[in-house]
């Protein structure tokens, strides 16, 4: 086996959540099985006796990776799940060798063939003629396996829990404020159809990346976060970068950008990619750079053209590409205090700038679409003119770029090409709104994925907070994808712990703009995990949390002993004066009245009690 | 010495933050020295010459600690700052002996005498007839030096740095969206008076305080944070909560809650109040509840009111006082999710189940006015009733508390007693603002003290987030305080790095609100930092940071050696990708013309500029 290979192979994947169940829904043919996780809880013990807790159903990124029955081998790579889907459509040909100069050359490339992927797939594009997206299938109105398991994904069979008596009171939830979007009670495979087929949401799922689970990102589905991960020209190698896209799906993330800039980019993506049950997405004005020296007055369309395909051939599921940094929008960044702050921004700013030219992904846009169209590649339209402070914020600049991003939208939706549209940064609270209205004006409601955004500047070393801030807000508004910021954002490389605390981070955030638009469900483990935490099922409530290991960790801290996970107090209070401790007495004493009482019901209720509570309690803590 | 002022003699006190000065401005009278840091910058070389970067003025709690003429000795205490301004106002007197009996019994007790303050000062009272509240004196139209010492403290003085030309472009800021709150472009002594008077600010600030530097909690006024510390039953000793005192203010804590119900609850207090600079809050009961031996039906008002003057006369500054549990309100909690979650409050409705009674502190909540008036004692009311879970938030438990709330603050109106409101607790983002707007209805907009609110229930060992995205949104609404919350929330007690994560957490928080709102001078720090990143001096990016000693750390993680500090590239994107570098060259293709351009022009001016760029790069990293 070539090193590399025997290196990945080493690597200790991370473990599944503690008692959870990998499970599966079964949708409409054998091949079709959306994975979730089943969290199992202990039970309540109650005077009258033992009340069971049922499971909770939790959303899964993790991939096969978490499925006991699942071996993996890294250099095999995971299941083509889509493979079948893929050659039932009959639009598709397998080519017999790489359509790219620099992907063939690559695959000959003697240096590098100890990095490679053992056995790398041969690519697939559109036969001639067809147009192989999921928003051409949608909007002939045909419903693909992709949208059906997106849709059993998102929904979660919600509607079997909701006529399942034990769910019935952890199901209850707030009203959302939706500022305006419509979220459905059920999310149906019609339901996913008619949102793809209007570009409010995009299944990114190349047709080279047959391995991929499919995903959904629109404003009516539930909020998703991005990772990122990269090597640079300063650190890291290719199999750090593999295990970083492996523990980064286990702790939560729905997408990958690999945003590699240093050496074997290409070798690094492809072992990435045999390996992602998520959508990957790259910035492939990176790459091509490194293909010029870094110099980027020498960047050509047909160098970029050229990257665009071998990437397409990998299986990447959206480019990021700054089409919108337009020649006359950049001297609209001349006065800013922080200027271009996006590097693939820059890059394209710096090559208008020594051509005096306008962008050439802008003047290529058509060319890039006939691409895109031939793997199902999906447009992530990059804010290259994002403000990088909060001075900078919601400028002209910016605005000029989005109003661009816009108009490139429909020119993309014209070859049924999905698109979403890259968004700030650093914006302060009040401004946040306007990001998300003009967004949602000038782009026709495409998806919004936004950086953050950083709510202030000034705290470097705690940027996944300022950025979480934000980010809850922004995906409350309606952006349908936040990209994670780590604790290391503006000061280095993120290692693997602070892509925890990012990922964990941005969990948060997106869960609770869930919660606050009223996502049906989402609500579910928020009151499954309380219920927990007042029967002081301590097992149950580590089990629940986002980062299980950490919550044992934290209360482990101040009691070790096995026994104070079954204690009725906790350490913050100790055993005289825990407050939980005292309302079950009350509970005990007031009962649990279904229906609500009137006043001098509750009265009368109150003095019978109020006896009986006497009577009853000669020790406080029993 | 005895041991224990030996222990604490020994703690070793935090560094003061690096570049950074210890500087006052001078009111008008020779004790009034308002403290604030001053943190000193490097210039900016350019290749038309040296630029001078002025330093930075930055609000400062840390107290006389951080100036290098103070030499601490924390069994002597701090200076008495206030005594000679109590002195002047002659309406206070210096009592022979503690008046209340436990008091007493303490200062006599032979088993704790190694633990004391070795020499407490004798305890002032107001003078038979007087009030002597901040908000009586304001009433009556007198500005004391407490409101001056606010007012310098919020204005740091930012009519000046407006005329100065070296400010001019760190002074602009984004319009903020203040949700009705008024804030002045000045903030004067009168204005501090006014709102003072008004309700809608507190200065808290007991007479038996007098090492207290004045800081004002309001609405219109810079968002304050407060840090609790305390011990329990199950861990931790006298010393260790002096330390994480001192420690909290270093991070910037603006008011402490001594929140300790072990042992030794009164000693440690004395120590920690002879050695704060900031306001010091309790929780009474948790001390009544410890006499009684943890028996809450045995609680009684004779016992409570007698700690109550115990520790008015040590100087505590503010009381949370759970008087709006009403026996009625109780049995609206019986159908929640978590029940009561607040301990003061949990005890309170244990008292009232136990004994059929309306809670004591209610129904003698005149007595407590006349205690709180002698020695001006605020009242933070706290919410005992707030939702633990998102399942419970706004419920009607919450708001009758709420209602409550608002009648006992006319009531303390009425003695001119200071009073704030606590709020929750647990809350999805759609809820937060209903929470502000009835707390600004039904308290006659007295200050909201809010705990986060937590946004979701799922994520314990990340609590200091969930609750800070909360804490962000409530403080830009309206809300006057945020109560931090740590890492280990709900799973353990904090340690220092805690305390430090969660300071530091809520600082971001209320700045973010801070700069939402709109409150002058507030974006000062965000783009002065932000300039130096853009500029590449890292070292005064650190300085200005919240925590420059964690922001160079994680920097030096990848790019360790001292050169990479003046670097002109950072470790993520490594020298040939760097964003900003590119964009200066921008800068340097398009000047920096004041005033906007027409499109003609900025045709023209590119032209010119492409040409001049191209002629004189030919390297693209100089």
């Amino acid at each position: 086996m070539p090193q590399t290979a025997a290196q990945i192979a080493r690597l200790s994947l991370p473990k599944p959540f503690p008692a959870s169940q990998k499970r599966y829904f079964e949708g409409s043919r054998a091949d079709l099985r959306v994975p979730y996780r089943e969290i199992s809880l202990s039970p309540t013990l109650q005077s009258q006796g033992v009340q069971e807790n049922p499971p909770i159903p939790v959303y899964d990124c993790s991939g096969p990776f978490s499925d006991p029955n699942y071996v993996a081998d890294l250099a095999e790579g995971l299941p083509k799940l889509r493979r079948s889907w893929m050659e039932d459509r009959a639009d598709t040909e397998v080519l017999r060798d790489l359509s790219s100069e620099y992907g063939r050359q690559r695959a000959r490339d003697l240096l590098t063939h100890d990095l490679r992927f053992p056995s790398p797939p041969r690519p697939r594009r559109a036969r001639a003629g067809s147009n192989v997206t999921q928003m051409h299938y949608a909007r002939k109105g045909i419903v693909t396996p992709e949208m059906e398991f997106v849709a059993l994904r998102e929904s979660m069979r919600l509607e079997e829990l909701r006529k399942d008596p034990a769910y019935a009171s952890l199901l209850r939830a707030h009203p959302g404020r939706s500022f305006g979007a419509s979220l459905p009670e059920q999310i149906t495979p019609e339901f996913v159809r008619r949102e793809v087929a209007a570009g409010r949401a995009i299944i990114p799922a190349n047709v080279n990346h047959p391995e991929l689970e499919p995903m959904i990102i629109g404003r009516n589905f539930k909020v998703k976060i991005n990772g990122n991960i990269g090597n640079s020209a300063v650190t890291s190698s290719l199999e750090e970068e593999v295990d970083k896209m492996v523990w980064g799906i286990h702790w939560g993330a729905d997408t990958i950008m690999d945003l590699s800039t240093g050496e074997h980019i290409h070798e690094t993506r492809e072992w990435i990619l045999r390996n992602a049950p998520v959508p990957i997405g790259t910035v492939p004005v990176y790459q091509a750079l490194e293909k010029v020296g870094g110099r980027a007055e020498d960047l050509t369309w047909e160098l970029m053209r050229d990257t665009l395909i071998e990437q397409a051939e990998q299986g990447v599921d959206y480019f990021t590409l700054h089409a919108g940094v337009r020649l006359p929008w950049i001297p609209l960044t001349a006065r800013r205090l922080t200027g271009i702050v996006s590097r693939g921004g820059s890059i394209m700013a710096k090559w208008c700038l020594a051509h005096h030219q306008e962008n050439f992904l802008y003047t290529h846009f058509e060319e890039i679409c006939e691409i895109m169209k031939a793997y199902d590649v999906s447009f992530s339209l990059g804010d290259g003119l994002r403000p990088g402070s909060i001075y900078d914020a919601n400028d002209e600049a910016q605005f000029a770029e989005l109003r661009t991003l816009g108009e490139l939208t429909a020119q993309a939706w014209k070859h049924d090409v999905q698109v979403m549209i890259e968004g700030p940064g650093h914006i302060p609270m009040q401004l946040i709104e306007e990001n998300m209205t003009e967004e949602l004006k000038h782009c026709m409601e495409a998806p919004f994925y936004t950086l953050g955004p950083l709510v202030t500047d000034v705290a470097p070393g705690y940027d996944h907070i300022t950025s979480a801030i934000g980010a809850a807000q922004i995906g409350w508004y309606g952006t349908a994808m936040l990209c994670y910021v780590t604790p290391k954002e503006h000061l280095g490389l993120p290692d693997r712990e602070d892509v925890r605390t990012g990922i964990v981070t941005y969990q948060i955030a997106a869960h609770a703009a869930d919660l606050a638009k009223g996502w049906p469900g989402a609500q579910l483990r928020d009151n499954a995990l309380s219920k927990a935490r007042f029967e002081f099922r301590w097992e149950d409530q580590f089990n629940l949390s986002l980062d299980p290991e950490r919550a044992r960790e934290y209360h482990d801290e101040t009691l070790p002993a096995e026994g104070a996970k079954t204690a009725h107090f906790c350490s913050m209070c100790g055993p005289k004066f825990c407050s939980m401790k005292i309302t079950q007495e009350i509970r005990d004493a007031y009962g649990q009245q279904e229906g609500a009482l009137g006043q001098q019901e509750l009265a009368t209720a109150m003095e019978e009690k109020a006896r009986e509570f006497r009577e009853t309690n000669s020790e406080i803590y029993r």
